[in-house]
């Protein structure tokens, strides 16, 4: 199926001026309905103002294409220390928790930059000033906007459920409910698999997927969707988070010590379950995906379940008999009902990130590329769990049978949700 | 001196629609020029948005003048909950440290919300709507406007500190530097001294300044004017920070926790020492008065000194001899130097607050008011410790001799300095 | 009455080789029953292990006699780094939360010290090898090491009661219960108090006792017996601990991140409410006093009485008309109930130490002593409040009208209780 | 080599009671002079008094054979509180962090618990009275034991190491130092690998290492010997601990708020470095394994090495290409030197635990056993990291090619040190 090709098959999208300025006019369209109060604000640490997504993003583009490869000038040589990431290298850079106190430059400052960055880059592009390194940087640099399009929402949606006031980003668009029916598990058969890809097939590879190596797979089934709200819910009512004996230990003391009860964004209100959404507070439908759990809650779940969670490798082996959910495209910006059973794997694509039981590590040969852009991913790889499949707030063509998300176990602020799995016996 | 006049004594103006609105007033000219951004956020706990000062001191005149004593409705329910502060007798509230998070209202709402309450009560007021108790409770309403009307530039200042690009908040209105001269020491006798004042004699006294009563006070020195920055960096450079011998336990044991080497918003560039102020990072003036230290610091310095703090019955005792420095309606915002000696304690009044040994607590046959009012200073008898004196952000006709201010003694960003005091031996 | 006598009159016995054989041999009695393991734990950073106040209160009057005074050498010269409590001017020292993590030396050389510390000292009071000076630091250390019989008893107790099993401390000689019948108020004229003593007038004076001045007391009355368990039951039942409009702000906060929902060391078991203490865990006497209050707890129980704590100043004026309680020399180790009303202020002295609403600061003319002793109590004169009395675990010889023990706002394991008094409107 | 047998193949010794009572008799000589109070202390909450130990140990045999198979009364039923650890399924238990405030029972009634115990259990292995499941459970009980062998002289190590006095644990038996010589890495084929053993093939086998399955293993080499601490030190003085570039994300920021600066345990004398051993402090051994080094720090070594750690698949792969180095039965308390080159893997058992990439996480198929038991290992797979091999205080017949240890990457108090491996490009 066309929607589930991979950028390493080649039938990717090339860069092109038109590509930059639609990717890069995304962000701008779901910044919109936001005013300069709402795009300035750090709700926690880990969250980034929407305005600082802004700046840096095309800080990305600035200084690894319009500095580094055009030999152009800064726009505001100010903007190097604001909008530097985590990129040692380079230089000092504004603390990861201050970033909510730039008050100055104001929105309007950062938009201005944002339109002089889009022009040199779209020019370049269109001038075909770009060799192929300066083409393959542009790619990083369109997917590392696409990452940001769904960190933004992500933190957006932290930060008005943070408000007393009942907040909404989005009126209209919610998925309408459905019954996905059962769940039926999906069998492979054991094997050597073939995981990952290779560095520099495709610009838009990370280098967290390569290189290309041999795993061994023994047999095992999938659920052909992912976990329900309903099933959740069987899961608290069991006495879920209140027997340690479902749970790591670390889960169990971390859920103990933030009083989790729930999944992030749950509240009782009145005795009924009511979850924040980007539509603002609404009643749990319980035919839909359960969303924002931890590894721990997903974890415990499963146990609870009589299963366990998949392996980042089995995910990647189900990707071509995968059907696809919602995505940033649909402009769903909340998880859909699996569609009906149609004998492939629902939602593997979309929905819901899928937590594994993978840590996310190196694969065997992993080398990290050269200056600033080795800082990308491979310092991350201890104590986080891998997350495949993208969610309703990915962009379609961003994600790939390879692709490794990750986050730490007790994050919930992501899309993420549960598919179960089970070792076949042999 | 007219400028010294004490609202007890009768010849504070009385409450009128003008006098209601050139205080109101004030706030926003203070605010006139910060953006929708700078409003919003939180730097620290102990700090609130701008947006929520504008917002709270509203709530107060609407929660008590214009649904207490008026009859009238909220103008949006959802304000009682997102600006009361601390009164438990009221409700709950939207917890201090997420003041921050309140992205909406946005500034335009809030001052909308201003608008109307301010027209309600000057209404009220032209009409002579309001009984005495209502007049009181609008006097009581502007001293907290005033009050917030200095807390907002206390918290803008270290909004703006934490910026790496030299905010700024005023261009222009600095003192300008002068020769403060020498300091020569005020004597006073021993007394029987009658302290504080009579609640209800006026409506712009606290609960906390009464009832008068009589103080033993054993004969003493004040030095006529405030410590300078010079004299500090003295004690700075005479290792004031790295002897233990000079400090309280506690103070010791917070400047090494939190790695104080200076006082606040100070920081050495290139071997210079410079200062944050409202006017952007300035290097130290040595002729202006220290401020932003703490209590600590200053007790500290004292002892350096071979001095010691004055109690605030001994600056009580002080006030009818004492002058004034810059204060909130010369715009100055940063205090100023000491004018030549004229035989009188110098920057009694004005420049910086005064931090004094006394801890803060309630006077003898202390009753704190009925109803939330009494929230208002009461509960706060513990552990913090007296200034006396206002600031060059301090409204004039705010300030008077009984009135106590009280902060932590660890609290380094209200505008506080130091004068030196002596006991004499019999 | 003799029993109330204090040093600073003349009748306090003088120093002589038995009294320090006798002081010093109390301190042994007080710790014959505990094991080695009793003696090296430390439960919690404010307290020490026995054996380090074993070896502390040695190395003081080794310190200051047998080295300083005497010339002689150390016994172990290790010791000084271990047994050195807070005196920066002395040099380094094993840190406080560390204090439980010694070892090695074992209680056997600790005692070993001890022995040869008091052979030392012994001889040379009986040779009469010590001048005033010397006489006055045997004073001194005489009294440091009643303190240190105190914080022993207080420091078992605590690390007692961290144990599931029930240990107890000792197994008779608790007071038996009795009836202390209705609480009368006593009345105190305003006036002029002289407060404090002469430093130097008798050897056992603290310096923080001094210098003798001046202070108005207003009229007050004060109950002439201390708060029961029964009265303090009925604060709990009426809510004592939910209703934020009793405490102080800080109390409040402090109260709710801790838990607290009683005294410390209460507990309920069977819905019976218990108390450990040095006996063990024993059923609540409604009659006894109630002890291990914090400040915040003492002075909210006062405003729901619709009373308030009495100041340092007060407690000092009522010595003269005080009766006395149980005390260390009665070997109580728990307060008793007052005895039947005899026209006197009952359990001034002994049973527990009685919360002021005095802030612990300098008198006007405090001066520090020089040197090392300077460090004793100066220095902690910030954020605690003064204690007036003694308790049950005070040696009586050590109290006085005028001495002042001070606590943090928020400690409980000192053996403090409440009376309470009353302002009297002329 | 018979000292590289497996359990798993049938050659270790069958459970009698002379092995019982052999294995239970080197704790108590482990322990033989440690004072009462040396027994009682807990110097951090991962470490545990040693008393602790000999009761948890005695517990576990109590518990599972005593009482649960034979029936026989508790010895007093407060230890099951006391001395249960993390087996939820049991009861509650006393905090971990809490462990060291047990001062009684003293260590006299722990000894007095043991020796009924052994006394037990020799009797029951005595006269057959165990069936296979009781045999099993002795089997695993002897496991633990030895792994509380190795913990205990971990937590004497760290208690030790706090005094300021340089205590030792032992006093001879420390390796003598030698020259390893060179390193030389040895090749491994890819190939499909099984890794893990069979649950019940033999008791002594862990849940964890069950059950057998394939892996596939890219070719790789692995160097001859262990890091040495000459070439750690020039790791450090080449900036190891200042330059970001080698670390990961999360080992940076742990590293710069712990402040390290070196392994564990080392110091600097007078610009000599030491580090404390289990012999007291001494000088760095330069030709000796490093020792005590987090995860973080051995994959930052690895890298600025430009090597990278083995996986677990790896090691298990190269065991029976491996030589010994010193062990507990060697008595050494230290790593020692590496023996000349033998053709062999040195090191790989015994001297220190080897850091691996792999996280520890179940193996495909993975079931945790039902009960308490089922607690012991799977209940901890999250954010550790497996280190194989064994360590010079690990009990030779403890340690076999399939055996997983896991401590979090922060983790520096275990015997653990670093060998290199490297991916060969097919």
């Amino acid at each position: 199926m066309s929607q589930l090709s991979n950028p390493t098959t080649g039938t990717a999208e090339s860069v092109s001026a038109d590509r930059f300025r639609r990717i890069r006019g995304m962000t701008l369209d779901l910044t919109a309905d936001l005013s300069e109060e709402d795009c300035c604000v750090q709700s926690q640490t880990c969250c980034s103002p929407v305005k600082w997504h802004l700046g840096h993003t095309s800080w990305f583009f600035e200084r690894f294409i319009v500095r580094q490869i055009l030999g152009a000038d800064a726009y505001d040589e100010r903007f190097e220390f604001l909008f530097n990431s985590y990129y040692n290298a380079i230089g000092t850079r504004q603390p990861r928790s201050q970033r909510g106190l730039l008050t100055r430059p104001g929105l309007g400052e950062i938009m201005a930059f944002r339109e002089v960055v889009d022009d040199r880059v779209s020019r370049a592009l269109e001038r075909g000033d770009l060799d192929d390194d300066g083409l393959a940087l542009v790619e990083l640099g369109l997917s590392h906007e696409q990452q940001h399009q769904e960190l933004l929402l992500m933190d957006v949606k932290h930060l008005f459920s943070c408000s007393p006031l009942g907040v909404s980003y989005a009126s209209e668009g919610r998925p309408a409910p459905a019954d996905p029916g059962p769940t039926t598990d999906v069998a492979f058969d054991g094997q050597i698999a073939s995981i990952g890809s290779c560095f520099g097939a495709h610009p838009a590879i990370f280098d967290n997927e390569c290189p290309e190596h041999r795993v061994f797979v023994e047999p095992f089934t999938l659920a052909d969707r992912l976990v329900t709200n309903g099933e959740y819910l069987e899961f608290i009512n069991d006495g879920g988070y209140t027997r340690p004996d479902h749970w790591l230990d670390l889960g169990w003391r971390v859920a103990g010590t933030a009083g989790w009860s729930s999944p992030a964004y749950w509240q009782q209100v009145n005795g009924e379950w009511h979850e924040f959404t980007l539509y603002g507070p609404q009643p749990i439908d319980l035919a839909s995906p359960v969303v924002h759990v931890s590894y721990f809650e997903a974890d415990a779940f499963a146990r609870w379940a009589g299963a366990r969670l998949p392996t980042e490798f089995e995910l990647e082996l189900a990707w071509e008999r995968g059907s696809e959910g919602a995505m940033l495209c649909s402009r769903a910006f909340h998880p859909g009902t699996a569609c009906e059973p149609d004998g492939r794997i629902r939602q593997l694509i979309g929905d819901t990130w899928e937590w594994t039981s993978s840590s996310y590590g190196p694969y065997p040969g992993y080398c990290k590329p050269d200056g600033a852009v080795g800082e990308y991913n491979g310092k991350f790889m201890c104590n986080q769990y891998v997350l495949r499949g993208g969610s309703c707030v990915t962009p379609r063509d961003h994600i790939r049978s390879t692709y490794r998300n990750y986050f730490e176990p007790e994050a919930r602020w992501q899309f993420a949700g549960i598919r179960l799995a089970r070792s076949v016996n042999a």
